[in-house]
C-alpha cells in the first residue's frame, strides 16, 4: 500500500485534473433539461419583445430583453423579500403599488450580466436612466416600465451601453420574439424555459405564454430568478395579482436549490385583454378558477424547469407532505428535507438513506410525532410507527434511488395539512460551479 | 480539442479513482485539529471512568464508556430539541426532570456504533435494559443513569452486547480513565475532543475537564453531538443548570457545519463538589461569575473542536455580527451566513465573494438596512454604505481567505444586538463523505 501522503497527493492531483477538463468542457445542458426543448411560444396580441447584444458584461450574446405590453393591460407581480433586494427590485415594487393609477402602455426591461444589486446610489442611478429611456421612446411614464437586472453583484450598472440600446430595441419590436426575449435574460442557465398553454373560457380561447431564467444560484456572483408571464386573457388587476400571489406559493417559493435567495427574484406578468373574451372581473366568476388552474399549471412548469437547471443538478425531487397541524407546518417540513445537504448528498449517492429525512423532519420545528411518521419513497413504504417498515428492504429503496425523479412521500399523521417543495440533489459539481477555485 | 463525450467520460473515470483513493487513504484527522493532540485531563474528585470494547457495531475498538459520579453531586444536561430525538435523549429528560429528588450516586453510559433513533418501542427496550443493568451493578436507582447512544439510526441498539459488558466496566472505572472515554463515544471524528482548565474560587483551585465528540454530521447514517463536563466545584443544581443553559446558546448552539440537527445531541455535566470549597448556591456569590466564565470557556473549546472536526473543512470561520436589533437577530443572521452553500463554498475557493454575505445577511428575515451594513473579512474592509469600499482590493481579501482561520465581522448600524457563530467551509470532500457512492 502506498504511502498515505503520496495517495493524498494522487487525489490533489486528480482534483485538479478535473477542475481543467471541466473548465475545457464548458457548461453543459442540464441533464433534467426538458427533452423536447424551449417550446414554441405562440403570439400573444398586445405584447411585442425585442432582444440585443450590449455588452453589458457577456460579449456577442443577446444581453437585454424588453417587451411592450398594450395600453389597458392588467399588471401583476410578486417579488424577494430579501433584505438587500436590489434596486431594480424596488422600484417594481413602486410601480406595482401604484399600478391602479397608471395609464398607456406597459414595457419590462431586463439585463443579464450585472445584478445591479448593493451599488449604493449608483442602483438608483442606473434604474432611472434605463427607465427614462424606455419612458422616453414608447412614450410612456418611467414609472410603467418594469426593470429587472441579473448577474454579478455591487458592480455598478454600466447603464449607457443599455440606454444606448434602446431605439434599436424599440425598433426591432416583435410579436415573436419570446423565445430571443428569453435567452436574453440567462446567466449561468444552461438551456432556456419556457411554457404555454392555452384554456378555454366560455367560448374563448386564451393563450398563456412565459419564460424565466434562474439557475438556482449564482456564479460568478449571484443569480436571480426572473419569470415573465403573458396572456392574451381579460381580467381585472386586482384578481390577477391575487390569483399570481396565490400560485407563487405553490410554485416558485415551493422550490429550493441550495436554500439560498437572491436579491433580485422577480415575477411580472402581464394580461392584455386582447383574445376578445368579455372581462373576468369578479372571483366568483367560474372562468376565473379555469384561468387561474391554467396559469397554476405554467408557473408550476417554470420552476419545476429552474429545478431542472439547478447547479451541478442529476436528480429532479418531489417531496409530498401530508398530515400536518398545518399547510405551512407542511411546508415547513417539505423545505427542511429539500433543503438539507445530508438528504441532499444522499440523494445524489443514490443512497435511500432515510433516517436523514427523519433527521430533517425533526429538526424543522413543526410539529411532528415520532410514531406517527410515515415515508414512503416513490410507492415503497420505508418507515412507519417509529421505525423501519417490516416490509422495506435496501433494495427496494436503492431501486428508487437510482431514478433520475424521486418522489419523497412524507404523512405525519396529525392532521390535513399538505404541501410539496421540489429540488434537486447536492453534487460535487454544485461545489466545483461554487468554489471557484483560485489556486 | 477533444470531443465534449470524452472529456465528460474522462472526468468521471477521474471521479471514480478519486473515490477509491479516498477509500483506501481511510479517514485522515482535520487538517484543523488542536496542534497538541488530546489534553492530559486532571483527575476529578468524584468521577471515574471506564471503557470497553463491545462490538456494538464496530469490532476492535473502544465502543463504551462508563462515568460513575459520586453521592451529592448536581447533575445539569441540555439536549436537542429535535422533534425526532431518540430514546436515551428523552430518558436523559425525565432523568433531568427529577433530579431535585435524586439520591445516590449518578453514572453515564454512552455507545457508539448505533443511535437508538427511530427505533419504535425498541428503543425503549434498550434504554430500560441498559439503565437497569447500570443501576443494578452500581446500586443506584435506574433513573440516576444518563444515557446516551450515538451512530446508525433506525437499527434496534444490540444492547444485550452492552449489559454484557457492565461488570466489567464497573470493575474497571478509574480516576484516570478519561481519554478512554473520549475516544470510546467516537464515530466519524478524526481526533478526540477535550479540554481543561482550573479556576481560583476565593481560597480554593477547582477543576473542569470535559470531552465532546461530534463531526458536524454523519456517515454512515447519522451522526451526534455528544459532551461530558466534569468539575469537583460545589456549586447547588439550579445555578449549575442555568449556566450551562446559558453558556450552551453561545457555545454548542452557536455553532453549524452543515445546518443538519441530531437526533441526538446531549450535553450532561457534573459537579462532584469535592474541592472541599464552601459551596456555591446564590448567583450573586462572586465566585458563580468566575465558575462561569471559566466554564464558558471550556465549552467555548469543546464547541470550536467539533466545527475543526466537521466533515471535509479545510477552513475554521468566525461570524461576528454585531449592530443588530437583538442578539436573536444577530444570531440569526450569523447562522444565515455560517448555513448558506454559497458562502461555504466561496470560502472553501478562497474566493473573497462578499457578494453572497450581503445575500445571505438579506435572506434571513432578521432586520437590515442595505446602506447601513458594514462588512469587513478580518481587519480588511470590504463594504459600506450599501457598496464595496472605495479602499478595498480583490488582492486584500484574498489573502485573507488564503489562512486557515476567517474571521467574517458584518455590523447592521442598527442596534446593540450581537452574536457570534463558528463554522467551517463547505468542500468536495463532504460530498464524497456523505454521498456514499454505491455505483
Amino acid at each position: 500500500m502506498a504511502d498515505k501522503g503520496e495517495i493524498a497527493a494522487r487525489i490533489a492531483a486528480l482534483q485538479a485534473e478535473i477542475a481543467a477538463l471541466e473548465k475545457q468542457l464548458g457548461p453543459q445542458v442540464s441533464p433534467l433539461a426538458p427533452k423536447g426543448g424551449f417550446p414554441a411560444l405562440p403570439v400573444i396580441d398586445g405584447v411585442r419583445f425585442a432582444a440585443v447584444a450590449a455588452g453589458v458584461k457577456y460579449q456577442g450574446r443577446l444581453d437585454v430583453m424588453l417587451a411592450e405590453i398594450c395600453d389597458g393591460a392588467a399588471m401583476a407581480g410578486v417579488f424577494t423579500t430579501s433584505k438587500t433586494r436590489s434596486a431594480p427590485v424596488l422600484a417594481c415594487q413602486e410601480s406595482l403599488a401604484t399600478i391602479g393609477t397608471a395609464r398607456g402602455k406597459f414595457a419590462i426591461l431586463v439585463n443579464s450580466g450585472n445584478s445591479n444589486a448593493f451599488t449604493g446610489d449608483a442602483g438608483w442611478e442606473g434604474v432611472h436612466a434605463t427607465r427614462n429611456a424606455v419612458g422616453a421612446a414608447l412614450g410612456i411614464d418611467a414609472g410603467n416600465v418594469f426593470c429587472a437586472s441579473t448577474g454579478v453583484i455591487g458592480v455598478p450598472l454600466p447603464y449607457a451601453r443599455i440606454t444606448a440600446k434602446i431605439e434599436e430595441l424599440v425598433t426591432a419590436l416583435s410579436p415573436a420574439k419570446a423565445e430571443e426575449a428569453a435567452r436574453a435574460i440567462m446567466t449561468t442557465d444552461t438551456f432556456a424555459k419556457g411554457a404555454t398553454t392555452t384554456v378555454k373560457l366560455g367560448g374563448d380561447t386564451v393563450r398563456i405564454a412565459g419564460f424565466a431564467k434562474g439557475s438556482g444560484m449564482i456564479a460568478p456572483d449571484m443569480a436571480t430568478m426572473l419569470v415573465y408571464i403573458f396572456t392574451d386573457a381579460a381580467i381585472s388587476q386586482p384578481l390577477l395579482q391575487g390569483m399570481v400571489s396565490r400560485l407563487n406559493a405553490r410554485s416558485f417559493n415551493a422550490i429550493t436549490v441550495d436554500s439560498d435567495t437572491s436579491t433580485s427574484d422577480s415575477l411580472v406578468m402581464a394580461a392584455t385583454g386582447k383574445s376578445g373574451m368579455a372581462p373576468i372581473t369578479e372571483a366568483s366568476d367560474p372562468r376565473a378558477a379555469e384561468f387561474e388552474a391554467a396559469l397554476g399549471g405554467i408557473m408550476r412548469d417554470l420552476a419545476h424547469q429552474v429545478v431542472r437547471d439547478g447547479e451541478g443538478a442529476t436528480k429532479f425531487v418531489e417531496v409530498n407532505v401530508t398530515g400536518a397541524e398545518s399547510d405551512a407546518d407542511a411546508h415547513t417540513i417539505g423545505l427542511a428535507i429539500a433543503n438539507s445537504p445530508l438528504v441532499k448528498t444522499a440523494i445524489a449517492g443514490e443512497d435511500p438513506n432515510w433516517g436523514r429525512v427523519v433527521m430533517a423532519i425533526g429538526k424543522s420545528g413543526a410539529a411532528a410525532e415520532r410514531d406517527k411518521i410515515t415515508i414512503r419513497f416513490g410507492d415503497i413504504l420505508v418507515a412507519e410507527n417509529g421505525w423501519v417498515a417490516p416490509s422495506y428492504t435496501e433494495a427496494d429503496g436503492a431501486a428508487v434511488m437510482k431514478r433520475d425523479e424521486i418522489t419523497i412521500n412524507v404523512d405525519l399523521g396529525l392532521s390535513a395539512g399538505a404541501a410539496t417543495v421540489w429540488t434537486c440533489d447536492l453534487t460535487h459539481r454544485y461545489i466545483t460551479i461554487n468554489a471557484d477555485y483560485r489556486s
